[in-house]
């Protein structure tokens, strides 16, 4: 019997960039939470505290900033990752792989008396735009996705015709309240596309996708959700979801004489369903390691 | 030398209560997080565990619910927290005295093909409205205000010709990014109002003002916000704010051999500065015990 | 009509301070989170950013590691909050006043077969204490405390004999689950004190009284936990609690054929009960300005 | 082309079960998060919203609450979630596979003249206790851990010996501050063990030998937890780490005219180091599913 190192991999974690594009005086701000990790042959950093070929995470979070400046700021997530993990992995002989993960926050102008202003801009509190790069050698992946994205449905919600057994309690209801915060993360065909312009169109569709599908179960809405984004972008090999089932309890209002025809809800906080799964082509090309390394999902 | 009681108040803690207005297909939903809080003759139950003149906490929460369709919805969450004291105080005679504290969280239609949709929402991930009714009696005190606006000045924010000690290490700038997240809370005179009106107005003339002020100190940006509320809203008597300094350091990316023209940017978490100030008006009707349980402020 | 600015304060929040005594091997460990705030002629800076009398916020930083250095380390936290206080009220005319806060988070040695270890330590997972010093021109309080000291009663705690009305639904209970995570703050009589030894005790004192009063109504273990402590520490002139009450709802095991003697819970989030009392010396000096700025209590 | 449903799973997540063993006046207490996700063919609930082989969460919440009672208790949390594993899979046709996670929150009894309480207790603030079971069909995996086990040495970490770059700025050091929060995974070789044991004994493990290493890097550290645990529990495939490394920077105090012995520290939030590792036996069965569904590690 012998003792061994596994998958390894390290960096720095949460590199918090804001880059300001002045080219003109309508500036343009990203606001970017960057976490670079490394692979390689890092055999003896673990068994002898060797650090010979291990790029400090300092190091990692120092090539973040300068890049951006460097490349005259970030463009879209998905590239700034892929330059970084090209950089990581291409100029270091003692580094094979690079997962670089990315995390967006968008902000939109203050509108004034004048339009909306040039420099000031509010924090927009919707979702949070992702992506994960996973670079192995000559091998590129491309994952991206959001997260926290809250939507609601006071109506157009059903659940019934499940199976009652000794500990069933639920009743059955024709119409309820269905809200969830939806995670979602797509894989990306190849690795060259005009990512800004695939979020937006993806991140609607699954929005009108969840407002338009009259529901009759939580699983059926993710998978409406998955299909509209495949039908229409061919770019997208597969889409994984991770949504909640932010559970909203009518009131039972009878004890003081009240009826509550689907006025009143109490909104839980914990248990809440958790509902998981990956819409995929079926001709989609195999996605190797592509999720290694992407939390969360099944 | 004796031990007794003194202030007190209890009751219960966010009660998450979703009106949904079905009077139309047409939905439309209130998303409320309620903490109702009583004062009254509580000597014996502090003393000797004696309930007689205590309402218990599920009683009023129950309340809260019941009153939502009671009442065909909860209207302004002022009026709403208003309702809900006058209820308390003037219903049970051993309760003297309540604090309800509302806050509101924002959804919006989501957009489809066929328009803005009847029934489905995403969350505004914007500020949060808040208010705070104090009634002692007869008297009635209403404190609104919003968390966590988040702003941010690319440029136009200077700080320089601050007092230099032997601790002082920070170079003077005329070119900095100012963010901050604004938590504001103005009291109203009198309790009759388009509370709905006035938040939507108070909102824009904050986020305006720090958009518009060209920035020699975050204390002048408040300031300025505060002055404009004042100046256009005669119903407020006083505004508080409380704004985090979120600092956005300029990277030092001279030893890449780059320089960095207010391009690059490290957004730290701690610290962070903290400024806190009222803008009143001189004339101002006293506070009396507006500000009493109304945490956070100076 | 006029408009004008009220009270204020400025500063750095959470300054994070880990200071190591190394005077032997066996080292001891400070790990603290300091909030500096200032008040003084402050005018200018709010109506026209003029930062004459304005004392950086980054400088207050700066100051709180240089005297953790000069002073040889830090001492209790009371007694390193009231030197910061003096230094800045003491040392700039124009800064009148200072409120200075203060977290500390606990470590315990490591074990090891050679008994603790010298340098290596595992975080307490228990409570934070706090101190909030507040200085204006020569007065000084001191205002200490704990936060979330997290206990719960398996038994030994009942509910009953409360008023019933309309919206009355909760069942009387002679046996509860009785949960809270209590947050206390004690004004001291003056500023003379060995902090470490009163903290030490008083933490214990609330501890013993918690699990030894037999409980009718969270507000009668509160008091009682108040009136150890003052009957135990003449130099505390008053004793505030904010204590939840997180329920532990008993579960319906009847539809499934199973009784339930008080074993299997559900532990809500949300809504809490929230109690909040001060318990008081009647002859104790008068508090002064020694609340103004602490927030969160009645 | 066309589109299909890949993995998925669906359950109840954050059950809170508190369980009161009172079969002596001696209180027993475990304090449970439970997350119950079940597989099968649930094609149809996806494609077309028919619930028939969709065993509501709402049922899964129900049975792990009655659970609690039938068995007279959890025991330890291997052993609860391995039955409940079984439970859905053997009872229900159309349930193939479980995935059941625990997390358990640990108790002290409070302490009190008379000795430790019988029936009140305190939270400890240490590591939370974790598993997650995994079930298909007939094969069954353990994998169990601790998360946030915060740690720290003052002494007795060197970082030096690594490339320098162009982007590197960081001085090497042979004395630093080395602290972690210590999230650790294990898979179990069989699922027949004395859970509670073997949990103590390697969170001793992990913490000694923290303690004990003199680290020339977090990675050195981590292997060297690995590898105690692995020659000391035979029962123990393989264990993972996720390991920040919370960094501690030494403040600059020359500005100031001072030196700074490796006493006063900055402790910083963002960016932070992250470290990631398997330390695993070479002759160990082959890991199965056992990771699938197991979210944050390499």
């Amino acid at each position: 019997m012998g003792i061994r190192l596994g998958d390894n991999q390290y960096g720095k974690a949460e590199v918090r960039l804001v880059h300001v594009n002045r080219d003109t005086d309508v500036h343009r701000i990203k606001d970017l939470n960057v976490t670079s990790q490394l692979q390689g042959d890092l055999e003896d950093v673990h068994t002898v505290g060797d650090n010979a070929k291990c790029l400090p995470t300092d190091t990692q979070k120092n090539t973040v900033y300068a890049k951006a400046r460097e490349w005259g700021g970030t463009g879209a997530i998905e590239d700034f990752a892929l330059r970084l993990a090209r950089h990581f992995v291409d100029e270091h002989e003692y580094v094979s792989g690079a997962r670089q993960e990315v995390q967006e926050y968008s902000w939109n102008r203050i509108n004034t008396a004048h339009g909306p202003h040039d420099h000031a801009f509010s924090r927009d509190g919707a979702e949070t735009r992702t992506t994960v790069i996973h670079k192995d050698g000559d091998r590129e992946w491309v994952v991206s996705g959001f997260e926290a994205l809250t939507v609601l449905k006071s109506t157009g919600s059903e659940f019934h015709g499940y199976p009652k057994t000794k500990y069933t309690t639920l009743p059955e209801t024709d119409d309820r309240i269905l809200a969830t915060d939806v995670t979602a993360r797509w894989r990306y065909i190849g690795v060259d596309h005009d990512y800004d312009k695939a979020y937006a169109a993806i991140r609607d569709l699954c929005l009108e996708a969840f407002a338009e599908t009259h529901s009759l179960a939580l699983q059926q809405t993710l998978y409406e959700m998955g299909k509209a984004v495949l039908e229409a972008r061919p770019e997208v090999a597969e889409i994984r979801f991770s949504m909640p089932n932010n559970h909203h309890f009518l009131v039972d209002l009878s004890p003081f004489g009240l009826d509550n025809p689907n006025e009143v809800f109490f909104a839980a906080d914990r248990p809440y369903g958790k509902i998981e799964a990956v819409v995929e082509r079926d001709d989609a090309p195999d996605a190797g390691d592509a999720w290694k390394n992407v939390p969360g999902f099944v």
